[in-house]
């Protein structure tokens, strides 16, 4: 299920140039989780600037006292859901930074879409992997690493359960089932197609990944309170924190690599009316990364490289 | 996403014979939802005993004063998940049998894997569709069709919170995370692989499907608490009502196709535990349909032809 990795460097040698190798080996090793995380980092391009969420996970990287840690990875669309529900419900949280990927310094930023495998994340990263056994992000554990809950949906559920703040999911059994239903909606219906179709090459199953893609938009546009501007109406809830990373990056990166642009019908609109709402909404713009940083990091998806652990 | 429908039925006639074929179209859409339900019905194989589940089936299905109606596939396990958590929690509910696929009365009681399209069960099952928007069971609403709720483990959730009786998530948050976590593991790492070992014909992929399948199952296993019986102890949760229906499947029929033993590490041996315990359950008890009835609805795998929603 992981990924093959090692494309860079694992190579084996022949064995008359053995000794060769071990420096780029030894250098894999020490630049794996070292990919440009902010200004100033020896792989940051100094094109990009710094956007609000790099000065958010500055800020929260350092807090040590918080009583709950937060491994996500700055470019990972499920792991944002995570980081906007802890800042919707403005819980105190530390902010540890996951690569999961290999470096490779010829790339924009050092980013690569080659998945560290199971071991050597392990190696790398024990405490977040002893939060997230199949080393995803997000997962979220107690400052003591006790308590690790992972799989983003759950995770965003378990925050709202265990912390006070503003309800994510409405009390009625119902009402909590049609948010569940519509938020794995966002995963398994919009997404999957969305990234079909970033990461296919064929003109036309990329374009029926596009029209599959367009259809359960508008589907859950229906489903929307036709008022809105969220979800449910006048309070954000889970299926706004699933969608709003993938709109972020639909309107980002979408558009810059499949010169994508949305229907303009009735469903459109609705979706539009919520895009403008989430946007102003302070707890999403603390998470939103540097644009061009976003964008480089798509990148192997354009040339078909691009692996993910979701698109399987 | 639904089938392509009609293979038996549905290839126009040539034109010279179009009259001829009247009385097969009207047979086809007479059968659609008529396949063998219960003893005495035309298409039942007279050597099938009936199981209790076709007891539950006959009691449930005239009950309709009952507060909430379950559109249910007796063949289904995820629909088997809705029917246990009801069983469980002792809620009154009214059965309603959908049958998603089309009839051949060259069938062991006429079931076929062949998908109705969305438009043919809209015209049939218009209640069942209001209920659940993609045409998949299970769904639950109530008695006036109001609040409709599908995907199995949403349903399981919805009837856990909205009615008394013994609790199948716990209270705790980081805890009812945990059984939620679990709960799609058996969905998306456990039951995927039994499929794709059930539909592949290639020995090899056959094989490789079989080795993550037994992977998953003993990630499950060292999940679990260690004495048990059930997933966290001597209560049942929904982890145990994700996976029973899926236990009885290996064993009812993964035996039976494809020669499947399980390993007998300390794993599978707390699996065993597991399994000997759930099947003292009354509730589950319940849900049991014939098990050579069963086993036939599957034939369709063996011979490769099968189709499911959940295997794609």
């Amino acid at each position: 299920r992981e990924g093959g990795g090692g494309s860079w460097s694992a190579s084996p040698p022949p064995d008359s140039r053995r000794v060769c190798m071990i420096p780029w080996i030894l250098l894999a090793i020490i630049m794996a989780p070292k990919a440009a995380q902010k200004r100033g980092d020896a792989l940051w391009d100094p094109s990009w600037p710094e956007g609000s969420g790099e000065r958010t996970i500055r800020e929260r990287c350092e807090d040590a006292s918080a009583p709950i840690t937060l491994y996500c990875s700055w470019f990972c669309p499920f792991a944002q859901r995570a980081w906007i529900a802890l800042e919707e419900k403005q819980v105190p949280y530390r902010y540890e930074e996951v690569n999961p990927y290999e470096v490779n310094p010829d790339l924009p930023g050092g980013y690569t879409k080659k998945a560290l495998s199971l071991a050597e994340k392990t190696r790398l990263m024990p405490e977040f992997m002893a939060a997230s056994p199949r080393g995803l992000v997000p997962a979220v554990s107690n400052r003591d690493g006790s308590s690790p809950v992972w799989e983003s949906l759950h995770v965003v559920r378990y925050i709202d359960e265990a912390f006070d703040g503003p309800a994510l999911l409405p009390s009625d059994p119902v009402q909590r089932a049609y948010v569940a239903i519509w938020s794995d909606h966002c995963t398994d219906r919009i997404q999957k197609n969305y990234y079909r179709m970033l990461m296919d090459q064929d003109p036309a199953t990329q374009e029926a990944a596009k029209h599959d893609f367009y259809l359960e938009c508008q589907r859950l546009a229906k489903a929307m309170d036709p008022s809105g501007p969220f979800f449910l109406g006048k309070d954000v809830c889970m299926v706004d924190i699933a969608l709003a990373p993938f709109w972020q990056r639909i309107h980002w990166v979408g558009g810059h690599y499949r010169g994508l642009t949305l229907p303009d019908d009735a469903d459109f609109q609705r979706l539009d009316l919520w895009w403008n709402a989430m946007q102003e909404r302070p707890a999403f713009q603390r998470t939103l990364v540097s644009k061009p940083r976003l964008i480089s990091s798509y990148s192997q998806y354009a040339r078909n490289e691009g692996t993910s652990d979701y698109a399987r």
